[in-house]
């Protein structure tokens, strides 16, 4: 299995409810340092497992969306807790989609699965990784 | 699947029997920095994995009893080479029986496997992977 | 000169006001790993720059005052951009204080400059460093 | 599961063909910091994965062979491109190589499978990994 | 003395010539992680030391103009090793221009001192840092 | 001025005397990642700082004495606190030695300094710097 990775970040403002919370139910924020994995089982044609480029645009148009945001006011988010581990889904499903819809090349609908780690801190990180059932 | 890691380390002490060894069959010790990853399927109704208060807790409780101590001298080690892969597989141990017996919360024990890596230096690191059975 | 350094971090909320700050003007927040260097000529007869155990707890107290929290509503800081490159001379500021009042122990009142860091994400940080002049 | 991992890098120039490179097609080079993951169920009578003394040789010699070239005169990469997926694959199977024919000790066959991965720059990496046939 | 830092990356090939490089008088390359340090005395009236985007901007163009080049067949660089302490020079000398010529704006003419690092590996680094004399 | 840094590391254990110390005043060790700094105003003819290989070599020679060695029995350091920050002047003046008797070449004698940087884990390191008085 080969896999790919790229990187970049964003940072966001929120709060969460719940006393498993502590101090972090007070208005907060975060930088997310983003890897995004894909993986896939062979190269194609050129030798690559995805277009870097392409794949660096889309996860920029989808960190971007969330970027220098109050998550609190994000109408889709209300009611949930926007947890570490929470928006690693949430990037998950919004570049599957990206592949799916082919804004990574439709040689990328090949990729078998993804996993988007985010590092909240240097000693904290979460993920969230599952196959692609687009195709 | 979710993934949700914390980070802390220890310092210890210890001597390796067996020609492979080399010079490190001399008293030497090591500073191993431990993550912790916690894996379950679906997030609970805070939206996490774990408590990542009460884990790291658990962790600090877990590296407290091995820390600044010479591990030769360990009774429960004894006839062991305490190799970075060994003590990986003891920290797994301790810390899935802490899951086990509730002291990371009631929902923790929905956590589906566990893997502990210790980076024993910027050119290597070890780790040990399991399911939890203790369910 | 000796240096030792010791790392934490805290996580916070704000805005900027001010064109040049584009999108961070919304309401958003950051994670900074926090590194505190401590500087001076000679070692201490135990062999030490500073107690290492007082220091990162001096650290985490500092940090404790500005982790979880909305920054724009904190008054200290109204009317300032609270910057990376702002907020490492709001620690740095804070721990020459400690050092100054004893907390770090009588022997450290021989550190000769402090240096603090705080890394916003894996692409930038600031940093604040000055003599200490409270001796 | 146990893991083993050793770390070393080697720098080569090379050039791609085909558009979706961009400007990568003209002649560059890159450094590639390697990671040698080795995974087995079970410990050895030593407590061990590997001989990591041997694995760090072995993956010194499998670097040796590819480092400070040109990678586009290599006559066996001819028509090939030599992305860092790529690039995975060939240290795996050299590896993979080098654990069939005992290099790595008799024991090390008991080796389940490597991972090998391959950073290019702090925001991009790549990785291969299978299991061993050879045995 | 407040610092900001920005990080980005470039990627080259290149021999170099006289005994003491050893293999690396072949054709070979390297990839770059470059940090760009900016130091002044005081922050501006809007609490940074420079405007961050403009100066990941202009760390992009200087970059730009070396990436996915062979540095041999520049005419810039002909006769001269373009070591890792080399090039370092030459992003500061660059950087240091922008500086003055105002594309980082007018209040960036502040900067007292710029420091560049090029990671070229996990083992090895060079920089060069001065302070700027155009203002 | 230019720098050139490269890294190394070693292992040892160790036992502090002091009330300070707490429960480091037990047998317990370390991992050390070890960078050498070496600083000088102008390269010379070749383009470099220093012979990297050789500095490499230099370093491995020193740390090769300490490395996995019980460091309270080293009749070097009896009545000593083998901390991080003692241990960093003790590779520094090894380290100085070698450059001043020719052993990194005649043209390293033109190094006007040097930072030894220990880094003992991912929360924690200590340095020594000077200037070189052997020229």
């Amino acid at each position: 299995m080969y896999t790919v990775c790229v990187r970049d970040h964003f940072m966001i403002a929120h709060s969460f409810s719940g006393a498993v919370f502590g101090p972090a139910q007070r208005m907060h924020g975060a930088t997310y340092v983003v890897d995004v994995e894909f993986r896939r089982r062979d190269l194609d044609t050129d030798g690559i497992v995805v277009d870097i480029g392409r794949a660096g645009e889309a996860l920029r148009e989808v960190l971007g969306a969330l970027s220098y945001r109050n998550l609190d006011e994000e109408p889709e988010f209300e009611g949930k807790n926007t947890t570490t581990e929470f928006l690693a889904r949430v990037v998950f499903d919004r570049m599957a989609q990206k592949v799916g819809n082919g804004q990574l090349g439709v040689a990328a609908r090949a990729i078998h699965s993804i996993r988007v780690t985010l590092q909240e801190s240097h000693v904290a990180w979460a993920a969230f990784e599952g196959e692609l059932t687009t195709r």
